[in-house]
């Protein structure tokens, strides 16, 4: 054993019997120690290396858990002959010759998503991110609770690593959710109404799936979340534009839609992208409307979290004891993006072919992160944080709001309530959107034009700046080489 | 302030900071604290409660960075007026009047996912489940290596919590899996031809939407995954049964198939549930037949870690270089179920189109998690731990083998390859599957019936025994109660 020259550090961070198991590793690999060798006594290894018995007990123990040793009773530890690395690896064998490559025949889904345009790369010459619309201010997310939330939920033992067993997702979550969709928007439902889904996209994408056929009509917003229109278009739906007033969808518009629409999509809480809060005399009129013309409606709760001025107006599913409201939340915004986890709550009879869709589409979303965050919720932190973030986010749209008073003047109008992680601001100027857009970047800031949320909506002068994620000091930057743009 | 007798306990677990902030905020909320109250100095409160200036600066920090009180400059620290609590809370109004609820009317698709069977709650009678056939041994998995993992991927910065730009995956993760499956199992891409999805079912989901159409034809092995069919009979696809053999899915039916199939659905590696190996000549044929008829074959890549007597066989992906072959993997087998990450391999052309399916339907798996699996990859623990758990479902295999010869002897034979985490059962006995199933649970038992599994093929006395999670004193247990129902 001593020709090996086992090479162990004591100053290594690596533990001494993870050292030691590398190297009596490599030596079986490279063929030192050969096939059917024994292996000294874990009491002469010792004496020889001068390191603990357990150091080499240790090593030796997680070899033969591995397959590189194995032990014959009253003999001795022996090197394997079959090495698992051996076992675990397919031999390469030459492709069989072919002829070139054809193109793939897509179904009608994937020829209609060719068109769906993809998020960018962010340029590194911007500066200012006023582009990122829905971002919140990540670097004040208590991370360090989640990492303890993580860890307790790891703790839990096998169980929350198996396959789980509830399509509509983990009941716990599901009772945390409703609890508090029922205090903060008012939503009327018991957690078997409530399914657990990987963010509001996926909220969007089952539920398109389930209730669209190829050619129905789905009325949306317009201008509206483009995002959601891709769902439906992908779906082979037809999309009616409707569109949005002060008050929000204009109902009456709606209403005398010919053919009937089976479905409307809206963002009652603070519509994508104009900001305006749809009225309670609206909510009450888009209800009878849905209850008269049997369509559904899916409310999309974008932003209810963040309002700056009053009380939020009650979510459209609280306002109904009809089945005609289909409510969609995420966590996205109130927690952080890269998360995944929103949620649906639907009518009760509903609930099992969700589930069902859910189970075929990816079983259920992770069981840790949902544990994880039912602790969150349960234990107040995500109160606390939405309080948090509400303070620093007016504060934050306070700035941005004075600022271009101060620095644009009557050359641009806040449009919308005071509400949300962005704000809609109408460019008075004969420059064309593309124009400012280009001249904008030119001065390393970035702006998200309104122009591909819009169907026969005037995007003209119109753009969307997200301030939730920006300081003030990078607010201020902003809106000073913005004004540099119209001078 | 004396006189709102604030408790605080030095002895317990919450530190004094947020027990301080506890007692204010309900205070405040309750009335005893009122609107425009002025605050004692933080030195008064801190001698007043005997305890120090920095606890009283934290819980005055946290009251008013979430709104329960605001400062003025030069003039000290008052109680809000208006109380966050209040205003993230909606008003409940009273329901409108309505009609009683209409049924609600599902797409051609949510109709098919009626008749799904989703799983069932464990009954707690059973002692013995052979029936978690796809069940990893995970008390075994390194819980506190993945959260030391997913500790440092939360400790990397805001980056990680934001919106994804990828939507193929994480770049560092395609790269990990794409080196681990050229090794494993000879699998040949380059990053970018890796999406990352919520497990092979996701991989099932989308591609059966992009590359189906309602009416088209597509093969699967018979019997075969229920749970794939369920997938594509969902899409309108029009499932064509096909036998599988001793070396596989027979090639000759296929190839006769009127009219043509479209797609081919195999799990070559561990063919489920019969449990054979898809032999290299049937590969081949396999291969020269989608070349000849323009199908593609979807490869599902099943329990290809585990086998415990030889080599495997590298992967229908890695023996062509035309673009016949999609290739599907999980982790859920080798790492743990509740994980919910797996892959496609797709070729290059369509890379861009499945990420925008990935996109538009839920954006991209959870970002901390994908970070943390890229780094137990390339730091080894896969290896590490496939190579244990290889070693230990060896043992347990061999456990039932040897119970199932003793104890039932010829009334039984054991079906299919020495791999996998299951093994397929041929009992011969004049009991029906039904009253097997009833004996067994009787007895606490429950196995797999391959009833559900087959269209056209013979499932009689057919039952899939999963042993990975089972200790072999349990397995041996389970054993000796089922030979009972036999006797």
């Amino acid at each position: 054993m001593m020709d090996l020259a086992l090479k162990l550090n004591n100053t290594s961070d690596i533990p001494l019997h993870q050292q030691l198991y590398n190297e009596l590793r490599q030596a079986i690999l490279s063929g030192r120690l050969q096939c059917t060798q024994r292996m000294p006594s874990s009491r002469t290894l010792a004496k020889a290396l001068a390191i603990s018995r357990t150091t080499v007990l240790l090593s030796y123990e997680q070899l033969i858990s591995e397959g590189y040793l194995r032990t014959v009773p009253a003999s001795g530890t022996f090197v394997a002959c079959e090495l698992p690395d051996q076992l675990l690896q397919s031999p390469v064998l030459q492709p069989v010759a072919s002829t070139p490559q054809s193109p793939i025949e897509l179904s009608s889904y994937g020829a209609t998503l060719a068109t769906v345009e993809l998020p960018e790369l962010p340029d590194p010459g911007i500066v200012i991110h006023f582009d990122h619309c829905g971002k919140p201010a990540l670097d004040e997310f208590p991370i360090h609770v989640w990492k303890r939330l993580f860890s307790r939920a790891c703790s839990l033992g096998a169980n929350m690593l198996d396959y789980p067993f509830d399509p509509l997702g983990y009941k716990p979550l599901r009772e945390a959710i409703s609890r508090y969709l029922l205090q903060s928007r008012a939503v009327q439902c018991n957690p078997d109404q409530v399914i657990v889904v990987s963010g509001s996209q996926q909220a969007l994408d089952l539920l398109a799936r389930l209730l669209l056929n190829r050619g129905d009509r789905i009325a949306v917003e317009d201008p509206g979340y483009v995002e959601a229109r891709h769902v439906f278009q992908a779906q082979g739906a037809e999309v009616v534009s409707v569109p949005v007033d002060e008050a929000g969808i204009v109902i009456e518009v709606l209403s005398t839609s010919a053919p009937p629409v089976k479905l409307v999509y809206v963002t009652p809480s603070h519509q994508y992208p104009t900001a305006v809060v749809l009225s309670l005399a609206r909510r009450l009129a888009l209800l009878a409307w849905a209850q008269e013309s049997g369509a559904m409606i899916l409310e999309d709760d974008y932003d209810s979290e963040f309002r700056y001025d009053e009380r939020p107006i009650p979510a459209l599913q609280g306002l109904t004891v009809s089945n005609s409201v289909i409510y969609i939340g995420t966590f996205s915004k109130v927690l952080f993006p890269s998360l995944r986890i929103g949620y649906i709550v639907v009518p009760q009879q509903l609930a099992p072919v969700l589930g069902r869709a859910k189970w075929l589409s990816d079983r259920q979303s992770p069981l840790l992160e949902q544990r994880a965050l039912a602790d969150f919720i349960n234990e107040g932190h995500l109160e606390s944080h939405v309080r948090r973030m509400r303070m620093l986010y007016a504060q934050r749209r306070q700035t941005l709001a004075q600022a271009i008073n101060q620095q644009l003047g009557n050359q641009a109008t806040i449009m919308g309530d005071n509400a949300g992680l962005n704000m809609m601001v109408q460019f008075h100027t004969h420059l064309s959107d593309e124009e400012i857009t280009d001249r904008a970047i030119q001065r390393g800031v970035q702006m998200h034009s309104i122009q591909r949320d819009c169907i026969k909506a005037d995007s003209r002068g119109k753009f969307l700046l997200g301030y939730a994620s920006l300081t003030p000091e990078k607010i201020e930057e902003g809106v000073s080489r913005l004004a540099k743009v119209f001078h």
